[in-house]
């Protein structure tokens, strides 16, 4: 791994890096706090996404932290004006803050961001960059499954919309990375099917996983079953709607399917959920979703105090 | 009255917890700040009130409150990505605040809010829902009441909308119960009387009223003229514009109406107004619209702060 | 000078007023911090303007001072709610911040809101008024200006938009102000020459200033080629396209001609800019913009910090 003192790419950190970012997180869930007056962020959303940017703003807010924001970004950029994403990202950081969160529909954003950054001692932190990549859900996934259910030897189900799903993906490598002996079922319909590329990847590192189209046959002796929705944004709109009927019909989850699954394992979602998971579940211990966004404020309090420590992520 | 975390309803406030908490908002107003770095507001708007939520914005900053905002959190639940309520809620309060300020167009949103939140430790402020409740607002206006004119067998003139303003049936109960001996005059045009639920209640509790179509007739001898305007987001579209004319040319004030005024009674407006009390009435100094605005600072300050310090309401 | 503790138009401030403030922006720049805890600032924005808001907030937050922020502050006045500038500003005045940041379309709208804010103690900053002011960015503009090349004898050539830019008007009557010898060469299209008005102001002034058409004759010998970009807001449609398209065939610096300007000479530009530079320009230490532009959080932190000590400007 190299350094780098930016959180652009789920496959970027080490496993020690992990580690540590994980260790800090479970402090800061038992009550830690900091107070880190001097350090400003800034939250830079071209398109809304106020879960992820209320997650970063109460981390930072907990940090002690100073913030300047916008969920309306796409103005800097507007056709009145014109501006390119360079320009933008070169102005803010000459405003000198600690770092930016960017959440942008275009993939590869966040990298520009990071080249245009160069020198100016600000971090990029990419909080989605459209199709591409959303590092801090991948490790809060991550940090979820490792708390709750372990790191050795799980069976782990990910299903849903595996082809455009950019969580499952990055969720797929980095369960490989920290469980040597993790198992990965991919259960999603043919038209949403795990892309080759990362099969080949999780072929070429020894990585044992299996591809399946019924949800119900996994579930018995899975810990994690990890479910993702549709997603709308990244499909033609005459797909989708017979797309999101067939999942609903077949994958939508239930409390029958719970009864099937073991009694320590868990069922997470990066939410929101429209429809995959039925509310009647929610009372159910198992059902981890909510635990799972909330453990986004300590991680990502944890990756904030590393950029203000000045510390690089490897 | 039962005790609560939250603030949902006009009507949760016993009279010693009024009391309470309008003697801190006074102490607030003499200039009293706290500094509560550790807790943390969010700010939770399904529909603009940029007046009501820099109020308690401002509230919290002068309390030292960390604060994470949205202007837009219809963005949550929107088409691309449909989320219930009730999801949102449950990720917010996961993120661990101190309160959650929430303004939902929808009637009944913040007791939803208020189950939902159930079990997490973060209080539910209601800052409007739809055509429900305002509890906040309806405080200020007592405050200004009670401090510029006292508690005490009051003549109070609440007119406009009263069929679709949820702010003067507010009033209305909240006087009620802190002056039992008020006499209320109710005066709107016919097709805007106040609904018969409100005047069932008063009745029942032994609150003297009456209503009056004529305005002038109604000055002589009162102590407060509260006005309002017509609710146009709650009428439908064909109708509003004959009332609000009619509005206007009967019932819009004047220095005439002023002079006909008491010289220590005072005019409130929940504002915004839109031609109800014409600006050259603001110079006069019962013109208390202004002052009746300013104090909803101090009063959401004594809201915070019994939060942060965890008594609950009663 | 008159005495004020307004922002409003550029041509307040006496050169000892500018000295003091270039003076203090110098060593907020060389690091220094301060902590006004205690101290509210509001940014109240219109009109999105996401880099001035931003710089703002970061110099607010630097200061340490608590803020509210609304970025889409036309639905204080929308046509649901129809609320005057008036009204709006007198409400924000009674929550008592120490500082209201207005953008807003309208020319004039910055004091009308300092007239209306009289006897509250609240300053206005104005950040733009449609057509009319926007002094901070002028400030920032001579801050830069004298930092770099300093203020005696400079020759400054002023292009592009000369006719509708707020700023490069502005920038004539300061420099004129500070440096008596300046020697200022406008160039721009016939249809976007600067305006009667000021060139009646520079000539009874008795500043040198010439107009030319053409860019490249004017470069060997300038200390400060300053740019613009055609103001599309405040053009009619149809001629825009026209316009611009002249512009860039006419006045797109590029690298050759930066090979024709003075080793120490400096291209500034007020950004975003839309094909006037081309960023191939950015590598060179001449091109100055987005230091420009980075300079405006330390000039801001001095005109919040003297406003939070009560200064006036003079």
């Amino acid at each position: 791994m190299t350094q780098s003192t930016h959180v652009l790419r789920s496959q970027q950190f080490s496993v020690s890096c992990i580690n540590e970012l994980f260790a800090r997180a479970e402090a800061f869930q038992r009550g830690g706090r900091k107070n880190y007056r001097d350090k400003i962020v800034f939250t830079v959303f071209y398109e809304p996404s106020t879960r992820t940017r209320f997650s970063f703003e109460t981390a930072a807010a907990r940090l002690g932290a100073g913030m300047v924001s916008t969920e309306n970004a796409k103005e800097f950029s507007s056709a009145t004006k014109g501006e390119s994403l360079e320009d933008t990202i070169r102005v803010l950081c000459g405003y000198r803050p600690d770092a930016i969160v960017l959440r942008h529909p275009q993939t590869g954003a966040a990298e520009i961001a990071a080249e245009v950054s160069e020198g100016s001692g600000v971090s990029i932190i990419n909080a989605g960059d459209g199709a591409g990549q959303h590092p801090t859900q991948a490790l809060l996934d991550l940090y979820t499954i490792i708390k709750e259910v372990g790191r050795s030897g799980l069976k782990v189900v990910i299903g849903g919309d595996l082809a455009n799903g950019r969580t499952a993906r990055s969720l797929a490598y980095l369960l490989a990375k920290v469980d040597p002996n993790v198992h990965l079922v991919f259960v999603a319909p043919s038209a949403l099917r795990l892309g080759e590329d990362i099969k080949q990847h999780l072929f070429e590192n020894g990585v044992r996983f299996e591809e399946k189209e019924e949800l119900v046959e996994t579930l018995q002796d899975a810990d994690v079953i990890y479910w993702t929705r549709v997603q709308k944004e990244r499909i033609a709109n005459s797909d989708y709607e017979n797309l999101r009927a067939e999942m609903l019909l077949r994958y939508s989850i239930t409390l029958a399917h719970l009864k099937l699954m073991k009694p320590r394992a868990i069922l997470m979602h990066p939410l929101p959920r429209a429809g995959e998971i039925h509310p009647s579940v929610d009372g159910d211990s198992r059902a981890a979703y909510f635990r799972q966004a909330a453990n986004g404020v300590p991680l990502r309090m944890a990756i904030l105090e590393r950029i203000f420590t000045r510390i690089p992520f490897e």
